[in-house]
């Protein structure tokens, strides 16, 4: 039996606080659950008679279901009353929108034991209060009070995020809907007064949907059991986490946005992190470049990296940030064979180079990319290759993802892909990211990508998931 | 005299290589340059009679005047004959944007020792070779050979972009029209066999029309006079420099893109570049993110800043942000007056925060945004204030920018926006950016900027050039 099988694909869904008005919560709330046809949706309001054509029933006992989720948009007062009513009728999941609990100090913090209390002994689970709600693209399911028109949902893929704010939430799945990164599961913690982090990373870890896992945690609810959790999925499951209360104000911040009580030493989290082959993220974009690479690729076997590009100055720098330990990734750049660079010089103009970084200048076709990538990735001393492309180049065209991605999956080796620019790459690095290539649209998170891929190969050598 | 304002406004321009074969070089310089319609144009080619409906002449000799700027659009082999004819006739500026120089070894170095030859003792100065040109929006001059739909030109600005490599140029600009910033300038120097990356400092010395300086250098040509000009500058105007070959591999791969000797320990170039106040970056988005802020701040007096914000989460990251010094800023954050917070919280709802950093939730409107902000104006103990702003809010609308710009202007504090999500906050921020106040679409890049501005106010007190 798994138990969030049933919150993350609800057959049925009541909206309590469902609204007709448009701009209402309740309203929004609402239109976004029907945006998925297969679902029975009940909006509940003893004041609507119908809200965007459908029934309106005035309470949850009054459903002629038990519904699978409830989601609760009213008040926090109003809350807790209609957990109750939740828990008496026995609806499992319910969701709590409502902020005004534990982060606005002691009144808030008697509130949410109340709410606690209510539910003790009873089989409903709680997510929130002060949720975002849930997202998974994977079900079709959609719980957020954001308007779709500002906040546009990603599609299905491989990446889960578990995060205490909605914010974050919606700034890693806007992220990634803006640049054709997949979301399979998006779940906003709140306040975490029943189910926390640990509940879903149980759920996760032999969750097949799932193939990378995002955090932005607060504080941790139960410190031993997350760090078992971890040590049981990192082996297999890449795990990408924002721990904040790094300084004392970030902790006291954290309390006032979620009631977090933040425990412990910054310097202990860095640690067990490291020990326990958790990535260390700081802000959300770190969360959306790094987890996208280790979700499709996972890790890479050395330092080893050739960087394949068609502009020589940020090659240039390519090469600064691969081999500088200071403000760098700290790898090597890998020697490419005489016979290789032969190869390449035979297809480029004679002004090309073809030692690392390759540059096949502003003249390349798409044809001599892919056949320079084909000699690269048959070269033993490379680990990884970073494509660098200025698509800008008036003979490539946006099939060369296409090509890109033929070759990197015939060839087995590693490769993400960085093109430089404005809006012009924009939708051609979506193609790449589509294709399962790791795709960014400048240098330094596509280096620290590769920083986290070779540390995640580093730590499955330690622990013996893979060979030397 | 200032010998450059005839390079960067030229009354007459020839096209040398010029043809009426769209998808060639010689097609879409003649193209660019004609957006302007103040100049008068002549494409040079003995093989064409007209080129996009102007007359072809077969020579810079038979030219029926003498240009004041030649952009050579033919091969390294052919360049030398053409720019001799130039030095012959009396045309002061010549861009040769031919590769194939120093930087593919000893053939290529001779041949760029024979054209720095061709001008010895001429009135003839040369931008390159191997450049991308100039393009001037402050004088509407265009001669790069980046097609305009694959490469979107900014707007007018007061940065000014001196690059020795054509692509992190292109980074730059088409990075700057994605995002709403400005440039005043921006130069390819390519190999510098003669105008080089001083000529250019010397002249946006005293240029009006430029606020802050970038620079992306792979070599200086001659390191005292950089650092004399540097010493006269930066007291009056930022500099935001890139420059690579900090590591072994990184200055080799330079010496394949330019021909660059990187001489020099790069420790002895992070030194310099601190005592003379230049702010170091490491890519092309640190130089368009740093460059901004400087250009549009200047500095900051101290390093207590404020956060306001209506997204809780975020709030956290960046309280973590400001104050940690490891992958941090190291600046602190401000105490806001138990007068001014409970002025904030009067009008918000109970469960917002007044503390720093402020949250005043996802239901702000417009109006108490900017309430906060002048509030947080009239703080004694404020430096700078980072406006965190989640604009999918329901009732915050593209007018905000108005009104923190107003606000901003009239309280004389600094102020930075960061707004997170995708698509959506994108046209909204380039609304923030023009209208004066530095912008930024995720949290790092914002921080960076504010301790860039803290660390040029640091230099500024250092060197007496503003008080303690």
């Amino acid at each position: 039996m798994v138990p969030l099988d049933l919150l993350f694909n609800p057959s049925s869904i009541a909206i309590v606080g469902a609204s007709d008005h448009t701009g209402k919560i309740g309203n929004t709330v609402v239109f976004n659950v029907l945006q998925s046809k297969k679902r029975r949706i009940y909006p509940v309001n003893p004041n609507e008679k119908e809200v965007l054509g459908l029934k309106c029933y005035p309470s949850i006992s009054s459903l002629p279901e038990v519904v699978d989720l409830a989601v609760l948009a009213i008040p926090a007062r109003l809350s807790i009353g209609v957990i109750e009513e939740c828990a008496n009728v026995g609806v499992p999941y319910v969701v709590c929108i409502a902020a005004g609990f534990s982060e606005i100090g002691d009144e808030g913090r008697a509130l949410e034991e109340r709410l606690r209390k209510t539910i003790e002994g009873t089989k409903t689970r709680i997510i929130g209060p002060n949720t975002m709600g849930i997202i998974a693209p994977r079900s079709d399911l959609d719980t957020f009070f954001t308007p779709l028109d500002r906040s546009p949902r990603p599609g299905n893929g491989i990446i889960s995020v578990i995060s205490q704010s909605g914010s974050v939430l919606c700034g890693i799945y806007e992220g990634a809907e803006d640049t054709g990164v997949g979301i399979s599961t998006a779940i906003g913690l709140g306040n975490k007064v029943d189910l926390n982090e640990n509940d879903f990373l149980e759920y996760f870890k032999d969750d097949d949907l799932t193939r990378c896992i995002v955090l932005y945690l607060e504080s941790f609810t139960d410190g031993k059991r997350f760090l078992d959790l971890c040590r049981q999925i990192t082996p297999s499951k890449p795990i990408v986490a924002i721990k904040v209360g790094r300084t004392e104000k970030g902790a006291k911040a954290a309390t006032s946005h979620t009631g977090a009580l933040a425990r412990g030493s910054d310097a202990l989290t860095t640690g067990v992190f490291k020990q326990f082959g958790v990535e260390r993220a700081y802000d959300e974009r770190d969360l959306l470049d790094l987890s996208k690479a280790l979700a499709y690729i996972d890790h890479i076997d050395g330092d080893r990296i050739a960087v394949l590009s068609n502009t020589g100055g940020f090659a240039v720098i390519a090469t600064d940030y691969i081999e500088s330990k200071d403000n760098g990734a700290g790898l090597r750049m890998a020697n490419i064979s005489e016979e290789a660079q032969k190869e390449i010089m035979s297809r480029t103009q004679y002004f090309a180079s073809a030692q690392n970084p390759v540059d096949l200048t502003g003249s390349v076709t798409d044809e001599t990319y892919g056949e320079a990538l084909e000699i690269l990735e048959k070269e033993e001393n490379i680990d990884a290759i970073l494509i660098l492309l200025q698509l800008q180049a008036p003979q490539l065209t946006e099939g060369l993802a296409d090509i890109v991605a033929r070759i990197v999956n015939e060839g087995g080796k590693p490769a993400i892909v960085c093109a430089i620019g404005g809006s012009f790459p924009r939708p051609i690095l979506r193609r790449f990211e589509q294709k399962g290539i790791p795709s960014f649209g400048s240098l330094r998170p596509a280096i620290w990508a590769l920083k986290a891929l070779y540390d995640r190969g580093i730590y499955l050598k330690r622990i013996g998931a893979v060979c030397e």
